[in-house]
């Protein structure tokens, strides 16, 4: 695919994304299947909720992140701006879209470094695992971290929308063998992302024997890839294609606790189909350490940066409700708890 | 908040109540799921049934409460008079809404006293929990209670409530010791109260064990608190954190149940979306000794006193049916028959 | 109730049965549950299947029976006509509606008589077990089974619409008592029937220990007489009353299930809501011996003698269509066969 | 039946498919139960994914067969060619309409012989196995072999269709040893075939043992035969007797799954209700060898050619997605892996 043609279809997936309906379409995130257990006498002062919390060894305003979307066009570059500036004055996470352009395209990498915007908070830099089969390799790694002056670089896993995607790169042969290369040989840690599918419990665990860092689970529930590129099938035949696995994949929070049960430790980021701060607050009962929104994030970033200010106060005081009312003064305590159920079907 | 502040909001609450769609959307009152076994052949002439009960050493005319609702504006007195005098009629007891306002503006307490109307029923004074964090104290306790010469005082807990309501109560911080102290110095009993998102058994055990004699459970799936507040919000960040909340809390049929289970005799008050007999009659089989309503009762009382009798009257006509159909002469043999079925779901 | 009342009712209950919407809304039969496993090589002539069985004694051409209905009008002996001019013809049985109104008015007896009309098959004389209570005794229930030349008298039960209706009938005190004594000294056997809110195991059992000689049960999900009466009332508090009760009883397969379970041998007759015949098929596999409808009876009546032919032979075509693809070749081997399989919910 | 209504009853099956909804309208394939686990890193390049199979000693190029639909009209002709030269292209099975109606009208045989389209690919001849009651034997059925130069002969069998369509043939006795006399003496191997609602373990068992070398399970959950022959009733009575049996049978996914279970080795082929690549996968993952469309090929039939390659192309192309997604490099890895699995209900 050509460098041209990647920058269209970026600027396409936006276009789709904020227009047409391309969320799942019968599988859910999951998590209407977990029900806090409301208490109604927390004995805590509402203004004493503390939303701080550690990832890879940053502190967080809150366990909120701005999940992969962007780059490599100008309205990207506003969108990316806005997200920075937001995110920093919230202290909280954000990733940048497929920086693969920026390798084809040197002269739009700007449009990817947000560094002078968000001076404060942990940057994940972004690129397609696939890629390391397509003459991408520990230098192109080490580029675009640079681009972003990153604290991380997450190599996202997509063979649903590679095989969807007219002319998609689907050759997956060897990758954790080159997985494993960039790993050991990378500055900063690397976090292992799906893109809406989900990781199961067992490839989380091959993908950490390699010696990634972190995952992200990027569940079914929310954005079908399916969908989108269904959207920009240009036959009958594409169309059909896509819809057929708009709801393929593992939900959100299935990923979520399969895998925090195989491992306790692992930094472990829920995202896929999370849309408010009480799904954010389930995620984190669940097992997550932080939880990532992308189509939320991107609406919110389209319309200004204020808009995305908003987003991230009302996903604030969404998740200090749950702790509230959950009586748990803060996110170690929310893990802790035993305050999330699976809601018991009586009939 | 100011007092004046306090009135409008009330006022709002009831326009916003009889105006809009405010009830639980997903979750129910939980009591769909349980059926009683018809009997067909009752022996029994109805009669004779009787509906007569006891709560807190009064006797009732029908295990009938009207919930805690309003007061502190003209309106409020004319709905809190015609269901006074409904309750005086039918000899069912009945509580008044939030009494704060009157501790702010003494000129408005009059729109609370509602004994001359009811000379003989129970009545129940109204205090947020929560105040006692704030300026009240016992000696507010004992005042409201001589306005309306009350026979026990309800504490409503409303955590929820409170967050989404701007500039909310939201210090919880101390309330047992607080509640303990009321309660022993009170010289009537202390009955606590939800407001629509419930108690659970282990909340429940620990007012118990700070002296509050009686237990509203007040659960989900009925008027909506969050809800409520959404529409009364001023932005669409208000208006987004109600609706995410819309739903939260332990369905009432729950708390009834898991409440009887840890204690066998504590006085026990079903509420939150029961809306007709055959709703009151299994919440007294499943463990509650008298069934409370307010947004019936509401839509009532806003109509004419002749309204709120109509309602007192299908309701006793629908428990008295239940009785009937199920062979039980008074509510207590239905309290001790195995009449009522969790539905066995066969596929 | 004066005996002109009760002609009204009865006029009244046909128009509204024929116009409006009075079927159960949220409760089915149960029969849905039970899914027959397909013979696709049945080994059987289908010319071969024999759908004759015996009931009370006598041969029926199929195991349908045309449920209790009416009498009384115009109207309801053109009704009464029609359907014994049809049942004569494919040999099968009948129920007449409660002849209450023929003892209370002579000169109506004539719109029950139908025996002229059908001289072979087993007619069932009715009335409300409940009059029993209201000067009704051994002369009356003679004198009714005389009118008709009836096999059997139909004690129906029907508690829940006697306390919808207005001034309906409601001191069932003792009734056991007196069934036990018509049982004993009437010369036809008596059955003992709903009204389409079911009989239980264990009221079953009580009501053969009086010498009651077969049970139908007219269970819950076809025609709701909640519903009925809530058509007829006369105010808000009326309707409202039949409403909450619209869905109230035991699904006729939970019924016949349970019936069947504690009693092999027992007479015993499936209806309320079956429709067609694999309705009938289903009931007679988990235990019936003989089905009966009355709604569907009651829209082709009100058309013509042509309309029910043809309804009982789409009926004995359908029940001969599932003995056929279950490899049975009569309702015998049907019986005796697993052919009816509760649907497992894989997921 | 006259062989001139044979012919106009196939003209309106295809009318009636292709015009009206005659799809199961409350059972599924009961494919939607299960769901497979991504694979977010299938170590796989897309482009070495194989889908040949072997199929009856032949050698396919994917596991999907076009199930028997037509012949003995013009239009037929043109159905049966456009498939016939599709399925060569892609090395696909193909099974024909009944050729009933070639006994009776020779000169309508020509509308069945496809294989001059279709040199390469196993060709199944078609005939109800009730024929074998009604002037078939032997000698017709190796007359239809010849006239298909076919590999196999499907008998056909259809209890259901025939008790709905009107003068259907009944006489479904002591067809097992015919069959048996069939299957010993034919030179190509049997297959026995529902036509929609699916044949069971048991029935399996007994057609293996009379000599049958495959099963086509044809369940319930796509095409419904009574839903067709109901459409084609000239009376209300044959609508409703078509309708009441519109969702009998055992869903696709349950025969195949209890099948295998009995048998390991049967040679099966999933069918009914396949709509898509996924479906196919699905089914084979179950225990099938291949999977067979009807209704799907029949509107891709009535458009052209082309439509019918398009179809299977997009058929591939799923199949081929699931395996990449699941990690599988061909079928017979696909059908060893554990990658499907029974959704599982948590709540
Ligand atoms: C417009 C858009 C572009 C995206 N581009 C990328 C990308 O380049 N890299 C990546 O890892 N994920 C990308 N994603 C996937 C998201 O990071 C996320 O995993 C997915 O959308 C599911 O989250 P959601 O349901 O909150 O949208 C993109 C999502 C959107 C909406
Ligand atoms: C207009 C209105 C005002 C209310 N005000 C109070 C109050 O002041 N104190 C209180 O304890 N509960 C209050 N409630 C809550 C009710 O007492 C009750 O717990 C809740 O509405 C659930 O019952 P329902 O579903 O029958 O409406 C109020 C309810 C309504 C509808
Ligand atoms: C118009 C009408 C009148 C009825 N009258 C009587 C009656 O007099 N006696 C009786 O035992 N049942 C009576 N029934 C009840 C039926 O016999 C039957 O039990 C009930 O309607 C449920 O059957 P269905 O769902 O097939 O209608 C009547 C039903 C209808 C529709
Ligand atoms: C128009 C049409 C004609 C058919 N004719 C035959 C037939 O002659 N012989 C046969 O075995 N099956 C016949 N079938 C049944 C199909 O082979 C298949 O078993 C059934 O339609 C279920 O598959 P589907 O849901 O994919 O349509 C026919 C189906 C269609 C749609």
């Amino acid at each position: 695919m050509t460098d041209a043609a990647t920058q269209v279809r970026k600027a396409d997936h936006i276009r789709i994304c904020l227009e047409e309906d391309v969320q799942f379409r019968q599988i859910s995130n999951g998590l209407e299947r977990y029900r806090f257990t409301h208490c109604c006498l927390p004995e805590l002062d509402r203004n004493n909720i503390d939303l701080t919390t550690q990832f890879l060894d940053k502190q967080l305003g809150a366990p909120i992140l701005i999940s992969s979307m962007t780059g490599g066009t100008e309205q990207a570059a506003t969108i990316n701006r806005r997200l920075a500036i937001a995110a920093q004055q919230y202290k909280i996470p954000m990733g940048v879209g497929s920086q693969r352009v920026a390798l084809e395209k040197p002269e739009v990498a700007d449009t990817f470094a947000v560094r002078k915007y968000a001076p404060d908070i942990p940057l994940f830099a972004n690129l397609g695992a696939v890629q390391l089969n397509y003459n991408c390799g520990l230098e192109q790694c080490l580029r675009i971290v640079d681009i972003l002056e990153a604290d991380a670089l997450i190599l996202h896993i997509n063979p649903l929308q590679e095989c969807i995607q007219p002319q998609g790169d689907t050759n997956f042969h060897g990758l954790f063998d080159k997985i494993e290369t960039v790993c050991s040989k990378l500055p900063v840690p690397v976090i292992a992302k799906e893109v809406g599918n989900g990781i199961s419990a067992a490839m989380a665990k091959k993908l950490l024997a390699v010696g990634v860092t972190a995952i992200d689970v990027a569940g079914a529930g929310g954005t079908s890839w399916a969908m989108v590129e269904s959207e920009r099938a240009q036959n009958t035949m594409g169309r059909r294609l896509g819809r057929t696995f708009s709801d393929w994949g593992l939900p959100t929070a299935e990923c979520i606790k399969s895998i925090r049960k195989v491992d306790g430790n692992v930094p472990l980021i829920a995202s896929g189909g999370l849309r408010h701060g009480l799904d954010i607050a389930k995620s984190i009962a669940l097992g997550a350490n932080i939880a990532g929104l992308a189509m939320p994030f991107l609406k919110a970033a389209a319309t200004s940066e204020i808009a995305v200010c908003e987003l991230i106060e009302v996903l604030i005081a969404e998740i200090t409700t749950v702790l509230f009312c959950t009586g748990n003064i803060d996110i170690e305590q929310l893990k802790r708890s035993q305050s999330l159920q699976l809601v018991q079907r009586l009939e």
